[in-house]
């Protein structure tokens, strides 16, 4: 069942552990199966070196279990408040990667200081509210993706293809786990040179506007120029 | 004598200096087995490249060696007062990684700044006061045992499973060897997390206290739902 | 056609993914044929693991595609604009890696405060201007170009073999595509050094000259005595 | 001739880059043979991936070349002043490491902040004034020595294995290349534990010092006790 799409969110997970931004097990990948309407998620607390494609767990977009003998991650209901809302994402990645959970603790947006978040990002990285004593109590998961959600009332995610959670950790998303994958290593690789940026020059303005709409548009606008013609973008 | 101890004690030892936290000879992982109530320690200035498990040394809880042709780590009457005081543990890393080092160094607490670390300690990582002359003169690594002890009067050494010792360097622990060496490797990304987030908001508050509960409750807690039902916490 | 250079720019573009300087897609390298006048260089958003050598683009001086069947890196015309002016350059490297880029962004030169710099930097690392919102919008790439060379008036471009685009990221170059990428790596820990130079003393003055200018010419100047003689410097 | 001192000193040139304190040709290590008064150094500006140890260059203490058909490293009157007057070290390491080199470019001396420190250096690591211009224009490596030696006239360089060169980088040394390797290793360790320390409080003081006479004696005092009997020190 989905044996593909489980595939791809193994490795995606297992690009994760490469990349330097998961230790431990703190990190999950999902894929989402627009046909079928169904998540496939990594398991809950399982080490990285000892997970197969098969392990990976498949979740209808309700939370119920459709395959799979572990239990999914525990931010899985996240995962779903995301697919549900969030059109034409295709995976979603959750990890505490240092740098940009600096930025998530500090509750601080990542401003746009060059070209290389301008590629990524349309815009900030925004960050979430805190969460209500009362909406952590009840629901914690589920109400960590409305507060996703809540953020981005005004913003396409699409073009801003990730989040910090205050006093949590990011999450990014793309078109495929691969996609999403892509993103949480920006968005590690902008939040260490944004907060370089600051500690050599401590009033630095964000970037020209105009340098930062030209590098979005070029790899991701309606006359992209970025990259192979048959490459997905 | 303990073969299956001595293996799990060897590739805790290992394991530190794969993930980065040990280099040169500057590093110990030990076992405690409570049914003989002995404990398997690394040789002390042996190099990592050179260790087999067998040559892992067993000491008894009062010092004596009862197997092994190679001196214990000096650290060892460390390692001893812990195993003797702290019920439930069943594995001690000293480590001097660089991260938690520099919070040992400015002789600081590393305050919860987010999940993260909610994750993984129940409240700061607390530090010691400094060993006096006589301390450090006498019976010097069984007195920083001592300060350990001191300072965990009044905390749960399973919910808060690590010391940072004043001018010194981290010790963690937990039920096994390897929860030992998850707890430094944790710790070392938590010290770096509190570092960045501190340099990018110098006036940030700790977590709120909600948050942190239930992400320990989550994981840790009577009602946990982390993790797989068959996996060890 | 031109299989050698084809080999050394494919060579010079993995380099980059080894050091540490380029993440996903994030840079390219090229190389200039002196005696057919054409340049060969990283295909567009093209994944590291996937490029072979016969891969690399060959396009003229003008810009035309000579032979490939991939488009040429989107920033093939900076490249293009500066073979054309900088002579006896062979090759180019482009990259966002972190630390420079945190000095692009800061639209900070990089001073000379040691020898580790007057090895490699005849002077501090230059910086440009921002580009105009006119130089943006129209032939931006070939206006980067036209922006270092600018700041290059009065520079040997040679003796100082990179720069920092204000907002963007470090080009480097030199006699070959391999010379090239050794700047952008020497470039890399300079800006590293310069930082925390800073850090440990914000007041700080660069490198007394006399020991600055005796370290370049050991190395590079006519009575150069570092290396072997029969090895290109 | 001297083959077994060229495998060590090959092999101890070999781990400056794995350690990841060499970058390009950034270093060199040398031995020293006290039976036939002779040094074997690396050769200067040769990659490190090319070298094999009969690469490795033959000197007497006066600088002449007594073997070997490649140039000797450009530092090598630095090396040979060392030997000509620190008694009893046997090999000598140059690297620009980059947190050593920051201080080195800060022109500052480390203090001792905690028992990492203590346990390789007995006191802080002293910092060389800068040389003069006509100690640069003149002999400048044999000068770069002499200012070693001077800031040594009240220093034991078998207690103080190290030293950084204002505006320049650190060189160590010890009883063996191997050890001179192990001290450059401690030191960039060090020196960055030091910086964050002082990043995490500014006005820190330095370790008391029976913490540090206790470590460093524990190691290499006449009743050391770390390590195993056999091992050298």
């Amino acid at each position: 069942m989905l044996d593909l799409l489980k595939e791809e969110v193994f490795e995606a997970n297992q690009r994760l552990v490469d990349a330097g931004l998961v230790v431990l097990t703190w990190g999950n990948a999902s894929g989402f199966d627009p046909e079928s309407g169904l998540v496939v998620i990594k398991p809950s607390g399982v080490n990285y070196g000892q997970m197969r494609p098969k392990d990976m767990v498949v979740v209808a977009l309700d939370g119920t279990v459709v395959e799979g003998t572990l239990r999914p991650s525990s931010d899985t209901p996240t995962h779903l408040a995301l697919y549900r809302r969030f059109n034409g994402v295709g995976g979603i990645v959750h990890t505490h990667s240092v740098e940009a959970t600096a930025f998530a603790q500090a509750c601080r947006e990542i401003p746009c200081y060059g070209t290389t978040h301008a590629d990524q990002f349309h815009g900030p990285v925004p960050v979430t509210r805190f969460l209500t004593e009362e909406e952590v109590a009840d629901a914690y998961e589920a109400n960590t993706g409305a507060v996703i959600i809540e953020r981005f009332a005004e913003l396409d995610p699409l073009a801003v293809p990730g989040v910090l959670v205050a006093g949590h950790a990011p999450f990014t998303w793309g078109r495929s786990a691969a996609k999403a994958v892509d993103n949480a290593i920006a968005l590690e690789a902008i939040a260490r040179m944004a907060r370089l940026t600051e500690q050599l020059r401590p009033a630095v303005e964000p970037l020209p506007a105009y340098v930062g709409e030209k590098h979005y548009q070029r790899k991701h606008g309606a006359k992209a120029y970025y990259g192979q013609l048959s490459v997905e973008r």
